[in-house]
C-alpha cells in the first residue's frame, strides 16, 4: 500500500479507492483477489543517450550470449554493461528523454539521424515508456550549416526542421521540449550560431511562437514544453509575455541542474511558488545531483567547468541518496508538478561529472536503491492478496497510476487517476 | 561652436547649419549677427524634490534679503541654500522629476499633496524646465492604506489615482515614470504591499496595461515611460512581452544608480545594444555616481546598506568627475539615448551617499565643473558674432536645440532639430 507518511504527497499523489469486483455482472463477494500496480501517474523520467546503439544493435552481444558468442570485431563494445543498465533504468523510470540537438542529429542538412532515434524510441515504447524529444530549437549544439544561411532561410530551416521531425516521429514521440533556454538566447555571446541571429532579429516570443506553431500543426496531441535553466524573474516575464501573446504551452519545462549543490527545501518550495501561477503543469526537465565534489559556486555556466576526474566519493554518494529523497519528495508533494527527468542514469556523462544513480563501473549507487524504494517502495503496490467483502469490495490505498487486478485466473486492468477518495468498479 | 572630438557624439548630437538671415524678404548680406544656444534637445535631467519648499515659500528668506529681512521664526529654514542650489540646478539641466510615490503624496486617503506639488512644477516650468512625475505606481513606498482593501479595490484605487494626478498635472507634467521595477513586483517579499498583491494576481503584463490605459486615457500626449532597475534579460523578456501585447510605452527607463561603482563603458554599451533593441527610446531616468567609498558589491538590496556617515573624499571626486564624464559622454554617443536624469544634486540624500554634483556644505565638486563644461561648454554655443555672406548665410556646428539670432536690434529664435547637415531660413 501506499506508505508515504507526508500528508502532501499522499493527498496529492493517492487515491483511497473502493474497488467493486465483478464477473459476469455478478460481485465477486468473499473471494481473494491480486492487486498490482503496473505504472505510476507520475512521470519518472531519464535520459535514453545511452541506448541508442544498444536499439539500433550497433553492440556486439556478450561473449557466451547466444549461438556463436564470444569476442566481437575489434572496436565493437560489448552489449552486456549497456544491457544491465537498461534493467536498472526500465525498473526505476517510465519516461525516456532522447536526444535530437539539431547539430548532432542532422550535421549534414538533409541527412537527420531519424532512423536510428526511431529505432530508439521504439526500443522504449515497446517497453511501456512514452519518449521525449529534446530538443526542437535551441541555440546550444545547433547545426553548422545554420551560418551559412540567410536569417529568413535559418528561420524556414527551423520550421521546416520542426514539422519533419515532430511528422516523423509522431505517436512513437508525443512530447518533445520545442526550444530551449530562450532567456539567453537572443543575447548569447560565446559564440555566433543560428539560433541567436533569429532571437536576437525576431525577438523572443514571436520565434516561440514560430516554433510552437510549427510543433502544433505536426502533432496537434503533443505535449510541447518550453524550457529554461533560469529561475529567476527573467523566467517569468517571458512566461508571462508568451501567455499574454495567446501561445499555448503545454507544460513549463524547469531544469535543475544541481552541480553547484542541492537547492535545498526553501529555494525548490520558492521556485515551485513562483513558478506554479500560471496554472500549467510544471516538468523537471533537467535535473542532476553529484555525488562527489561540488561545481564552486561562481561558475556561472556549468559548461565552463572543466576538471580532470571528477569522482564519486563514498560520503558524496550518501549525500546525494538524502538529497534525491528530499528532492523528489519535495517535488511530489506540489501539485503542479507531473514529471521529474534525471539527467544522466550514469556517471560520466555531462561535464564528466557524477550526477549519475550508477557509478562508473556499472554498479548502482545509494541513491538509486533510496529513489528505487520509493517508486517501487512506498509509493508503490506490489501484487497483494486482498479478500473482497461480500459486495465484491476491496478497498485500498495506492498511487495514481495503473493497475492490474486478478482472480480466479482472470484478470482486469484500471487506472487511479484522481486524488482522494474513489470508487472504481473493476469487471473480470 | 561645437567641439566634441568624438565623431558620435558629433554625428548624433550636432548639426551643421548654414542660416539664411533674411529681414522683410531680403537676405541680410555681409553683416554681424549674434547666435547663441539657448537649450539643448538632449534632456539634462535632475531630481528636483528638495526645492519644493522654496517653490511653495516654506522657507525664511536669507537675512538681510529684503525689507525687514532678519532671523526666521524658529523651526522655519533658511531659504539662502537652497535659492543657491537652484542656481546650480538651472544652470546645467532641462529637466526635473519630481516625487509622486503614492505613500507620501497621499498618506491620507483622499488628502493628496497636489497643490504643493502643482506650485513646485510650476517653479520649474516657469523657469524653462520641463517636469517628469515618478511614479504613478510601484510596490515600494505605495500607500498603506491600501493593506486594508480587497485586490480588486486595489487595482480600482490605483486606476484613480493616475487618471486623478496625470488629469491635474496635464499641461504642467507631459512625462510620467508610469510604473516602476515591475520585474521583482510580483516576488517582492520585504513587506506585504498592494501592488504586490496585485501584480502577483494579475500578472505583470495585464497591471501595465491597465495603469499605462489609465495614464494614456488621462493625458494622450503625454509621455509615458516604464522604468526599471534589472538590467539583466528579465527586463528583456518583460519588454518584449509588453510590446507583443501591444502595449505602446513611449520611452524605456533604464535606472543606473552606480553606488556600487561605475559600470565603465564595456557594460554600458552592452546594455545600450541590448535596450536599444526595441526601436524606443532610452531615458537614463535615475543615475548616481558617488564620490566616495563603493557601497560593497555582494549588496544587492542598495537600501540594506545603511552606515552612519557616508563622506565624500578628494580622491573620490577627482574618481567621480571622471566618469560623470564618460558616462554622459557614452549615452550622448548612442543614438537611442534621449534623457538622463541625475539622482540628487546635493550630497546625503537617497542612503545618505555621496553621490552628489553638490557637497553638504552647498559647494559643487569637481563633477558639476565637468559636467557643466560639456553642457554648458563643448556642446554649447555661447553668443557669438558671425559675419553674413553676400547672400546673407552664416555657418555653424551646434548640439540639437534651442538658439537665439539677434541682429541690427532684431531678434529671432531657430531650431536645430536633426543631425547632419541641414539649411535653415532665419527671418527676424
Amino acid at each position: 500500500m501506499f506508505s508515504d507518511s507526508d500528508p502532501a504527497i499522499r493527498r496529492t499523489r493517492a487515491a483511497d479507492a473502493t474497488l467493486t469486483v465483478t464477473s459476469g455482472g455478478v460481485p465477486l463477494a468473499d473471494q481473494d483477489v491480486v492487486v498490482a500496480q503496473r505504472n505510476h501517474a507520475f512521470l519518472f523520467g531519464c535520459t535514453g543517450f545511452e541506448f541508442i546503439p544498444l536499439a539500433n544493435g550497433e553492440l556486439v552481444p556478450a561473449p557466451g550470449a547466444g549461438p556463436g558468442g564470444g569476442q566481437g570485431s575489434l572496436g565493437e563494445a560489448d552489449s552486456a554493461p549497456v544491457e544491465r543498465l537498461a534493467e536498472l533504468w526500465l525498473d526505476l523510470f517510465n519516461v525516456a528523454t532522447l536526444p535530437f540537438y539539431w547539430g548532432r542529429f542532422e550535421p549534414t542538412r538533409g541527412r537527420p539521424d531519424t532512423e536510428r532515434l526511431r529505432n530508439t524510441a521504439r526500443w522504449f515504447t515497446e517497453r511501456g515508456c512514452p519518449v521525449k524529444g529534446h530538443p526542437l530549437a535551441w541555440h546550444t549544439v545547433s547545426a553548422e550549416w545554420l551560418l551559412e544561411l540567410s536569417n529568413e532561410e535559418i528561420v524556414q530551416a527551423q520550421v521546416d526542421r520542426i514539422r519533419r521531425d515532430v511528422t516523423d516521429f509522431a505517436g512513437l514521440i508525443d512530447m518533445w521540449d520545442v526550444i530551449n533556454e530562450v532567456v539567453i538566447m537572443p543575447i548569447f555571446d560565446k559564440y555566433d550560431n543560428g539560433l541567436t541571429r533569429i532571437c536576437r532579429e525576431m525577438g523572443r516570443i514571436p520565434l516561440i511562437r514560430t516554433v510552437f506553431d510549427a510543433a502544433r500543426e505536426a502533432n496537434p496531441g503533443a505535449t510541447l514544453l518550453l524550457n529554461d535553466f533560469d529561475m529567476s524573474a527573467a523566467y517569468e516575464c517571458l512566461i508571462e509575455g508568451v501567455l499574454e501573446a495567446g501561445i499555448r504551452i503545454d507544460a513549463l519545462g524547469l531544469q535543475s541542474h544541481m552541480h553547484q549543490g542541492y537547492w535545498g527545501e526553501e529555494k525548490t518550495l520558492a521556485i515551485l511558488d513562483r513558478f506554479s501561477r500560471y496554472g500549467l503543469p510544471i516538468h523537471f526537465t533537467e535535473t542532476t545531483i553529484v555525488s562527489g565534489d561540488l561545481m564552486p559556486a561562481e561558475i556561472v555556466d556549468l559548461n565552463d567547468h572543466q576538471v580532470d576526474e571528477w569522482p564519486s566519493t563514498p560520503e558524496g554518494e550518501e549525500r546525494q541518496a538524502d538529497e534525491i529523497v528530499r528532492h523528489y519528495r519535495t517535488l511530489l508533494a506540489h501539485p503542479s508538478v507531473e514529471a521529474i527527468t534525471y539527467w544522466g542514469m550514469a556517471d560520466g556523462g555531462w561535464l564528466g561529472a557524477p550526477g549519475g544513480f550508477v557509478r562508473a563501473d556499472g554498479s548502482p549507487k545509494p541513491s538509486y536503491e533510496a529513489l528505487r524504494s520509493l517508486v517501487k517502495g512506498d509509493w508503490w503496490l506490489p501484487p497483494t492478496t486482498l479478500r473482497t467483502d461480500g459486495e465484491g469490495r476491496v478497498r485500498l490505498t495506492g498511487a495514481l497510476g495503473e493497475y492490474e487486478l486478478g482472480a480466479a485466473g482472470r484478470s482486469a486492468t484500471f487506472r487511479l487517476d484522481a486524488p482522494g477518495t474513489t470508487s472504481v468498479e473493476v469487471v473480470l
